[in-house]
């Protein structure tokens, strides 16, 4: 059951609008469709603020000539297990997987390879880029910087990124295990469901504009900030800052993009930071082939036992036992594969201007 | 001012001690002083739980014939980027050393050196390794997995252990950023000490027997688990679950070393696993080099100013601003390396009774 505003599409009905609105502002055909690619794997997978919900910015990034909808990414600097790319100012969506797949050629050749990619923007959700090493029977790693929005600990403003980090582990019979997770607390997404719903936010998700800890979800968009992953320093604050920190000089430093503070915004409407320190974000990319270290038979049995295992686990009470991480995101996409994705009304309301702007039928 | 039991030594003093234990069990006299440098660092850096306090789990393992003396680790299987290394059942204190320094190696030729060890043992305070690596103008990363102590979210009994990362990147100016971290909430260590004190442990930290979250240390250590890094589900528990899995995939999985439920405990009471998945516990060693990705000139520049801005963050209310991470172990080994270190009175007592054991000399 959809509410009222909501509207059901089948995935490959949203896939084809993204392609179609992707090559009239200029994307190649093979380009526009990748990026497609990525956007709805976000939305099979039930990551709804990262698919089509965000067409919209791209839209207007690309249309203000902000990002470059025809880039040459370049290698920069290079070893047989890595290299450095500037991604031309190209979409997130074209740049992350031609990056991708310089690592997993790579790794084809020196058993790993390690990819930092400056000059690009937003690439979609993490995990996607571990499922293409997945597929190739290697350890996929993904992550990306992105503008500031969280307060390092004991910090009172926003420094560095949701910064996430993606990690994937082919296994055999049972599906892979996909760790895909913002190193801050929560997403900001959390925190405007709150904010509609009228509701408080539990203490351990935001600081308000004076460094507080906050309930009040109105205040951490008033000037406040996310705090990273484990809260304050009595439940681990400092570790969520230490992942935070290490993606952004894995991202941005090692590749000479914006780092911390200095990483632009997604949007039209945010300012821009107050100094360049580099070219655009950064991402970092791994793949680790499984036989250069392992019969990769021998690991996938490994992986399906550990998998059962964990499944094994004695429940905590009210609980059905623990998940294996990407349960969610498949159980989202065998649902959403079945009957559509729904569409929520500010979004649907997104895609019909960008139908009207266009001339590229939603209907 | 130290505590009445509470003795101090200088830190050479404790290092020359602990070194001709290890050479009176039968280390060969290169990795006994190597061992001790591991075990030292530790006690310079503030880790007060992973330097002599453990060396009587250390000799009683060797002397129980648990732990070989005299390893000779090997190459199982390598690319130009990667190896994986069988220690040969030795000290993860020389085991770790060595095969960090393959990783080392590898970086050196390919770009980046990637290793995963099996069939060892506890190697010390998982920051040392980086270090070694940032001494070469490299990136290093470093992770063990370890006996289980941490529950996956949603499941009521131990089935990961705290499994620690480190990941260290080299400055200019500024002092290296060196995250380490273990993957729970918090250690062992910190549940120890409120149950010595008679206090209660914040709610996030650890479950009882049932699975319940408790307040009660002692709950934890009577068939209890901690809690991974985040939490509860509304606080991000899923990542520090997911995280830790991921390091247990890395060091064990990957290597052939027991995983999850199954690595072999660090302490001759406690009971062996129900099951032999592998040999020994897992290590995982990572090396990349600056200029592989760009001109470590550059990289160092960026770095020292992303450090300087993150200390210009307005501070939290009631702080003194952000650490960048490192500097809590930084501001110990200053301390210790002018003053001595501390030693307790129940480490005290287990360096007084390996004395009597070996005719090892403490006073």
């Amino acid at each position: 059951m959809s509410p009222a505003q909501t509207r059901v599409f089948p995935w490959p009905r949203l896939h084809e609008f993204c392609a179609a609105v992707f090559r009239h502002v200029g994307l190649p055909g093979e380009e526009a469709a990748l990026s497609a690619d990525v956007l709805s794997s976000a939305d099979r997978r039930g990551i709804d603020s990262h698919g089509v919900a965000r067409l919209r910015t791209y839209y207007d990034l690309i249309s203000a000539g902000r990002i470059n909808p025809r880039p040459r990414p370049r290698i920069l600097r290079e070893t047989p297990s890595t290299a450095t790319v500037d991604g031309d100012n190209g979409l997130g969506l074209v740049v992350g997987p031609w990056a991708n797949e310089v690592a997993i050629a790579k790794a084809a050749q020196a058993g790993t390879g390690w990819v930092s990619v400056c000059n690009t923007n937003h690439y979609g959700i993490a995990g996607y880029y571990v499922l293409q090493a997945i597929a190739r029977d290697m350890i996929g790693w993904s992550m990306t910087n992105s503008s500031k929005g969280v307060a390092p600990l004991w910090g009172g403003e926003r420094m560095l990124g949701t910064n996430p980090i993606a990690i994937g582990f082919p296994a055999g019979e049972e599906p892979p295990i996909v760790v895909d997770m913002a190193t801050s607390a929560v997403a900001f997404g959390k925190i405007e469901i709150a904010l509609r719903e009228g509701k408080a936010i539990p203490l351990g998700w935001a600081l308000d504009a004076e460094g507080y800890a906050t309930t009040d979800p109105k205040a951490m968009f008033e000037g406040g900030a996310l705090v990273a992953l484990g809260g304050d320093r009595e439940h681990g604050g400092h570790k969520g800052y230490g992942l935070a920190l290490a993606v952004d000089m894995l991202c941005a430093v090692l590749s000479g993009a914006n780092w911390g503070p200095f990483a632009p915004p997604f949007a039209l409407r945010q300012p821009l930071p107050e100094r360049e320190v580099g070219k655009g974000i950064g991402h970092f990319f791994g793949a680790m082939r499984l036989d250069a270290f392992r019969d990769p038979a021998e690991f996938k049995a490994q992986a399906d036992d550990f998998v059962r295992t964990l499944r094994r686990t004695r429940p905590a009470p009210g609980t059905a036992g623990p998940l294996i991480p990407g349960d969610p995101e498949r159980e989202a996409q065998r649902e959403r594969d079945a009957h559509g994705v729904p569409v929520g009304a500010a979004v649907l309301d997104d895609l019909r201007e960008i139908s009207r702007l266009t001339g590229v039928a939603l209907d």
